[in-house]
């Protein structure tokens, strides 16, 4: 018989994504994304951790999870309590901790834990494009609270809280990145902090702490994680080693109290997180922790600066924004009446890409005439050419529109 | 105010799986799931592959998946292609081969893509628990074909294919692993595979291989997989490395017509399987792959028949088996009228653990008197041991039943 090919979209589940297109190599001036810096990839570390660490516990890999159980890696879950302890202010122990295939992974599992279609969530209005698209697949409603220079407004939040509740509506939580808030970079004051954990005692609502970025800032105190102020069991804590080391290694983590942890366990069905990246890790940082921030901060501030100034130089007083104290991405206003969806197209003719303001805002045309550079994995050449060529794609769509 | 607790499970979304229990180690004679022998780990292989492929390709680890795009790292890609060619029959390039985060991934992926609740599936009638939970978790409707000794019957599927056809169902696919079933360790005949590939294209319905154990033959020819015979698309393939080197090693693949991978990478969202091991997997195998083969299944051959010895020994004429052509796994009759799973507690007493049969089967009490025993994990001695001590369980729950 005739060999027919077979029409698979007849077969297709209702529903799918968009298919994927064939991947194209990353374009040469790139800054979307969360990418890290080829040049501080401490190879050297991870070949010596690696020796170390396989001839140690790689017997271990014959098992499932290792000798360690699903919750991940022993050494790894005490890398993070002790940094979690360090520098977070926060005392867990290791039975708290379950580690995730990045930060990614730690969302998805709250979100299946905790979220139905028509359920309501809080966050800032401005906020992490992955977790906005992840709450409209699952037809979440998303309340997006404004920030000032400081973080969500506790004000606007306590309104917010107080309508829902007028309205018999108790939201499943209020997301928050509140140490470099992912796209804004502003850190929110110890103050603000307290009082959205009593707005989330007052009215029930449990706070989901995300602090992604919380390694990066450069200098000076670092704010304590909310989580540091719960006594009770109000914060769900997640974090992430892609910003810290790199995202191609798949590791995050969350913090949660066990009644969350262990529903989020049962949902997590991927057969464990890969073990040989949280051995290598776990050793690494272990052993580095330290001295790898201290290089990475470093390296990541002079390229901030050098974004800095080349927006100075080459988009003058079009462009607003609030240098942050850390992380990976500045956050642009453009003039008002610019749509930087508009950009997306010329830009990327020349090269360039980069993240448009309204994938990062709970109410996306609030975000029009704004984007998002990341700035720690082109060059610091590479940043200068692509910041001049960007703003003459600027001037030019900009004239025209 | 007081600071009361959160009740979390006011929150939970509904028809969650149950709660995970707090991980209690592995038990002393551990004979269920996956796990590979701790002793054929090759420690020095992977030191020596990591410092080599950490100075190779180090540097892109700053990217999410590093200059290799979502599809996989492209050496790893590499590999399977050249397996699959060398091994398997099958032809394809680096394109058509999606490295997932072990076959279990690969698994989901597919159904995500082709099932709906109420959609109908083909499976041998005894089959791998892990895709009948799944296939029951998304209320699919699973047609179990019996098998005999040359795999699933081809004039029971004809029959099975006829009849959904008359009643206007068109399963969604033929869910199939060819080369040492699990769990049943047959190995399907050339003939049946083609008679296979017939009936799917004349019934319009995809088959799912799944040759996760296909690495795993000791001795004598080697089926080419059914993939090698399809000039058209009607095999979606997966594979895995979780049975050739280590579970806790996240690494699998799958090898499908572009419009079904590029679906499949739509829905993976999980920012790319883990690059480390990728590398160092890719890295390994690529240049022992043979040798680590030759090794590992002359090493699983010789616990077969140790556990063979022991059961002959211990449970004399009570146990009937088909000693497989490889693998890692033994299917067990017990006498008609035991139920296994009345087994699973008072075995767990013994710190035994086993694979009851209702658990391997579309029609879960047509598998009551069988069992599945692992036998790559425990040693030799421990093989003997935990035998006898599950033969002394058997005949006193046996007697009293």
């Amino acid at each position: 018989m005739a060999k027919k090919s077979l029409e698979y979209s007849n077969l297709f589940a209702k529903g799918l994504p968009p298919a994927s297109g064939r991947w194209k190599g990353h374009p040469p001036f790139n800054f979307i994304g969360g990418h890290a810096d080829p040049d501080l990839q401490p190879i050297e570390g991870f070949v010596e951790s690696s020796a170390r660490v396989f001839r140690k516990d790689g017997r271990g890999l014959a098992t499932y999870n290792m000798d360690s159980g699903p919750q991940g890696y022993l050494p790894l879950r005490e890398f993070v309590a002790e940094k979690l302890a360090r520098h977070r202010g926060i005392q867990v122990s290791t039975d708290e901790v379950l580690i995730t295939s990045g930060s990614g992974q730690g969302i998805s599992l709250i979100n299946d834990v905790l979220l139905e279609s028509g359920d309501t969530v809080i966050t800032e209005l401005y906020s992490f494009a992955g977790v906005l698209s992840n709450l409209r697949r699952r037809q979440v409603n998303i309340v997006g609270i404004d920030t000032d220079s400081g973080g969500m407004r506790m004000d606007l939040l306590a309104s917010a809280l107080e309508d829902l509740n007028q309205r018999g509506i108790t939201p499943k939580y209020i997301y928050t990145i509140p140490t470099l808030q992912n796209p804004t970079g502003t850190v929110m004051s110890m103050e603000r902090r307290r009082e959205m954990l009593r707005l989330s005692r007052e009215y029930g609502v449990p706070i989901f702490e995300d602090e992604c970025y919380a390694d990066l800032i450069f200098e000076g105190e670092w704010e304590h994680a909310i989580r540091s102020l719960d006594d009770a069991n109000h914060v769900l804590h997640i974090g992430s080693f892609s910003k810290s080391l790199a995202p191609a290694i798949r590791l995050g983590y969350a913090v949660a109290p066990w009644e969350v942890l262990s529903q989020m366990l049962a949902c997590k069905g991927d057969g464990g997180t890969g073990a040989m990246e949280q051995m290598i890790v776990g050793d690494y940082f272990h052993n580095h922790y330290e001295d790898h921030m201290e290089v990475l901060r470093s390296g990541l501030q002079r390229k901030l600066s050098v974004l800095i100034a080349a927006l100075r130089e080459h988009f003058g007083p079009s462009v607003h924004f609030d240098p942050p104290r850390g992380g990976m991405f500045l956050w642009i206003r453009l003039p008002e009446g610019v749509d930087s969806r508009k950009l997306v197209e010329p830009a990327a003719r020349e090269g360039i890409v980069f993240n448009p303001g309204p994938d990062w805002c709970a109410e996306p045309d609030k975000a029009a005439n704004y984007m998002r550079l990341c700035y720690a994995f082109p060059s610091e050449e590479t940043i200068r050419q692509g910041v001049e060529k960007l703003a003459k794609v600027f001037h030019q769509e900009a004239g025209v529109s």
